[in-house]
């Protein structure tokens, strides 16, 4: 039987499943249809452009050996039917009929299908302000949007940009504009840090840090309430704990998150989640067993919380097109959910996670504790290497791993380490498991005890009471209040190491090193809270485990120790 | 109570032993001993000695901070009594004693025992051949070993090299010579591939070729019968295929493989495998259930085959060494076993893997297929990217992913992803998991569909029987035959690329366009084997679905296209 297939949105999730099923079912007609111009792009890509390390949009939109991926690719290579500038006006889920409509000729026409795929996608979200709709305000909605940009900027035409929004794009694209444009940016969050959703204060603070190195400004928490202009020059009002700023900018980019299109879904009177996605079971159908759904525009189940939740990447959206094309010529392929695997690249520092942050996870109403730890890329003994600073969030009682974030100037590497986590997350992994975790070891690439075993180490040994740590950020609130007559800071490095400190913070520097503390308990108060500090936290461990068997009881060590305290820029100052 | 502990063998596991008994109980008296001077140092850094990257020995034996781990170190940081130049000469199990001799005095003690650990790692395996033994014939057995090596070099008495193996050792050293010292280096290998044991032949050809660029030479299939010489000059005699060959050597690198050091073990009654390894339980427990036993000397659970094996790596010693020093004070934690992951650096050229090579499988008596695919390491619009050549070796029928290899030029990208791999071994993965595998993405790290989905997705084509291929081994021994009248190849890439190749051979070289294909079928035989080839492997398996659905049955498609001929040296000259 010649079935009729009908796939609304033609970017990732899309052809993806329309060339599946065309694959498995040569017989089936496929219609692919998008209301852009542009189909089968690689959107996460946009950044690059606008940055100009991809030198040509058509780049996005073509396979890897340079064929652009338009309606004649479409129907010459994999005999879809590929139609762009056709919008979906409606689904009439009785006569199993979409009305679509050519943008070009404003004609319509209704479409038969036996079966029905919506990925929709998702929209930009915009502000609610005086101002967000003016010429000079962009989104990264699509590679048109994207487009424009780069011909602005192009024609010199922007000197500062303000980003609204320091979540993925928001940051991806503050590089582009800074790097490669040599533009004054400034990023204004509304959170009190950057990437607030997916990494702690610690670790957002270091990719604070190194882009503000690299010239980019932060205003975090921070609202912009107005944006006023003539579509050339606007002036960008912020409101801050400290007043209102206000900031000019030749260019202002929204990245205030997206929101998934489910106009079609709910108008055609498909379950929607209340908090927006098209819902969908295990094969990716909808509440209609003949319309499938999926990427930005539906939910899927988080791995980690077992709730449905909403997560618009184009990985996922690439695996679960397969799955979709799968159950349209009748196999039965699920798409078990996600952890929320995630990275990011600006400037020469990278970030990358899974899971849930100590606060998602406290949130979702866990019983979690965080481990931070610091460690070389590869043998501390081979060249070229540099620290990686990973976090483990796992839950008290069942020591399962809840989620690990990343920081590292290494980023192929750490993103090695995050994949590694994120294979087994469907597993239910528990700080045994990355204690346990074989990985491939030469010196050039790991240490035998990668750092990923180290992170379960410590914490297995924070969960079992073996260890007592505070991080960074904790460390700097400590070191702030260092004038408190209860606190006694103590250096356990070598000499040549804490002299400087000794030199600069007399009567708050104290320094024993690790190797002579057992024989020096006398020097240390039983009656302060004592706060070990080394260079990576592994002296500070054996120093707190020392204390510890001599009945010191108020002891904490500085986890990653200064390698960290330096990265997130809250090492005291020398 | 006081316990005594004492280990046996003072590098990898045995310190880390240790240090983990001695943290998790203060009380513990810990004697360390080793027949060596020098005591935990990282082993694998020996090649990254030899060739200069790390120039001093003393960095091998140091913390990531630069402290010696001498017996002092021990003392003084870890409470640890670690006594180097001690060699233990026999256990009495009834007593619970351990006769040692210091080295340096000859003086013989009996050491009381309530717990024994046994970390006695392995020897570097000798050839039964005249000449082993000659002052010019090294084995990388220790770090002494190393300083003789490199003392040989920095002299200049070395102007050529023979290595005997290509295993890890083996290649490593050889790119130490050639590419530091710029010495003359041959290595010789019994195996018909370098890298045998780990590699498939495809991917040992990119390896070989790779540094057969950089100016190592190798002997592949050879025997060394014996080495004749005055201790500065060697002669090696080889024997090949071909003949007999003289290959003149000033330096002999012996890498053969090792043997566990079992000798006190069988000597103290304690169960030994037949092949080699202490037999060791779960909580690493020998057959007496107060000594323990890890690292090289022992035997572990293979998780692939569920049988034990021996693999003697660093980075197992290590995470074995917590897991008894766990023991040691009575926590039960367990060591599952390994898959067997592994990674190397060769020159600019990288390979690493997981579990079973085709051959392997076959060997343990599983019906195994393997799929080649390539594919670019990151988003192939993105800047700075190269090619990742992956190989699934899966069962039939349970699907199950049995082994992963790789090569790339992005050696942390290639690392990572089996990584990923290696860490989801333990749940017995199929081809499913992997083609659905969660992984963070962003264009400077990947692609959408990261090239493990893609693994997955070709294996699962092949194993449902909807994709044939051949590897680029299998092509290219096709494209040797290829006067033969019953074969027909054929090019799905556009003109541009295939016009040279149609020039050079006519009559054998067939060009249809994959877009153009399903309208001009009748240019394709039906009655020869047909072969498709494209850049990467990606057009001719839409070629391959094309044929099939017009009735075509005898089609393979080329894995991993033209990049991969290209890699392995295998490709059609012009």
């Amino acid at each position: 039987m010649r079935e009729n297939i009908v796939v609304i949105g033609a970017v990732a999730l899309g052809p993806k499943a329309a060339c599946r099923c065309k694959r498995l079912n040569p017989e089936a007609r496929v219609i692919l249809l998008d209301r852009g111009a542009r189909i089968s792009y690689g959107g996460c890509g946009i950044p690059y452009y606008v940055s100009g390390d991809v030198s040509d949009a058509d780049e996005l939109q073509s396979t890897s050996f340079h064929m652009l991926r338009d309606a004649a690719f479409f129907r010459d290579t994999k005999d879809v039917e590929a139609r762009p500038r056709t919008e979906a006006l409606s689904i009439d889920r009785a006569a199993k009929t979409v009305r679509v409509k050519n943008l070009d000729t404003d004609s319509e026409e209704l479409l038969p299908y036996d079966k029905l795929v919506l990925a929709t996608g998702s929209t930009p979200r915009s502000l609610p302000i005086p101002g967000a709709e003016l010429p000079g305000v962009f989104a990264v909605a699509d590679l048109d949007a994207a487009v424009n940009i780069r011909a602005g900027l192009t024609a010199g035409q922007v000197g500062s940009a303000v980003v609204v929004g320091a979540g993925f794009i928001g940051l991806e694209m503050a590089v582009a504009l800074a790097d490669m444009w040599g533009i004054e940016t400034t990023v204004v969050e509304y959170a009190p840090l950057a990437l607030p959703t997916v990494l702690s204060p610690t670790l957002a603070s270091m990719v604070q840090r190194h882009m503000e190195e690299k010239g980019v400004q932060f205003r975090l928490a921070a609202q912009v309430t107005a944006i006023e202009g003539d579509g050339k020059a606007e002036r960008v009002r912020v409101k801050t704990a400290q007043g209102e700023e206000i900031l000019d900018a030749d260019l202002v980019i929204m990245a205030v998150g997206v929101t998934p299109n489910t106009g079609l879904a709910k108008a055609a009177g498909l379950s929607v989640s209340p908090r927006g996605g098209i819902v969908i079971d295990e094969e990716m159908r909808t509440s209609d067993p003949d319309i499938f759904a999926g990427g930005d525009c539906a939910e899927i189940k988080n791995l980690v919380t077992g709730q449905d939740f909403f997560l618009p990447l184009g990985s996922l959206a690439n695996r679960q097109g397969r799955v979709i094309g799968d159950n349209l010529c009748g196999l039965h392929s699920r798409f078990p959910g996600a952890a929320g695997a995630w990275c990011v690249k600006l400037f020469d520092q990278n970030a990358a996670g899974v899971g849930l942050t100590l606060e998602a996870a406290r949130r979702a109403g866990l019983d979690a504790v965080s481990v931070h730890v610091s460690q070389f890329d590869r043998a501390h003994f081979y060249p070229d290497k540099d620290f990686m600073f990973l976090e483990l969030v796992a839950e008290r009682g069942t020591r399962r791993v809840l989620g690990v974030q990343g920081v590292s100037a290494m980023g192929d590497a750490l993103v090695g380490r995050i994949g590694a986590v994120s294979a087994l997350m469907p597993h239910k992994p528990t700080t045994t498991d990355l204690a346990l975790m074989e990985l491939p070891y030469s010196p050039p690439f790991n240490s035998a005890m990668d750092i990923l075993n180290m992170l379960g180490n410590v914490g297995e040994n924070i969960l079992t009471g073996r260890n007592s740590s505070v991080d960074p950020l904790e460390f700097a609130a400590l070191f702030d209040d260092r004038a408190n007559p209860e606190l006694f800071f103590l250096d356990c490095r070598e000499l040549g190491n804490a002299a400087p400190f000794l030199a600069k913070y007399p009567g708050v520097w104290n320094h024993i090193p690790q190797g002579q503390l057992a024989g020096r308990l006398g020097e240390v108060p039983r009656d302060r809270k004592v706060v070990l500090l080394c260079n990576s936290g592994a002296r500070s461990y054996e120093a707190f485990l020392t204390l510890a068997y001599a009945g010191f009881t108020n002891v904490v060590n500085v986890a990653g120790g200064m390698a960290s305290l330096h990265t997130a820029g809250v090492d005291p100052k020398v």
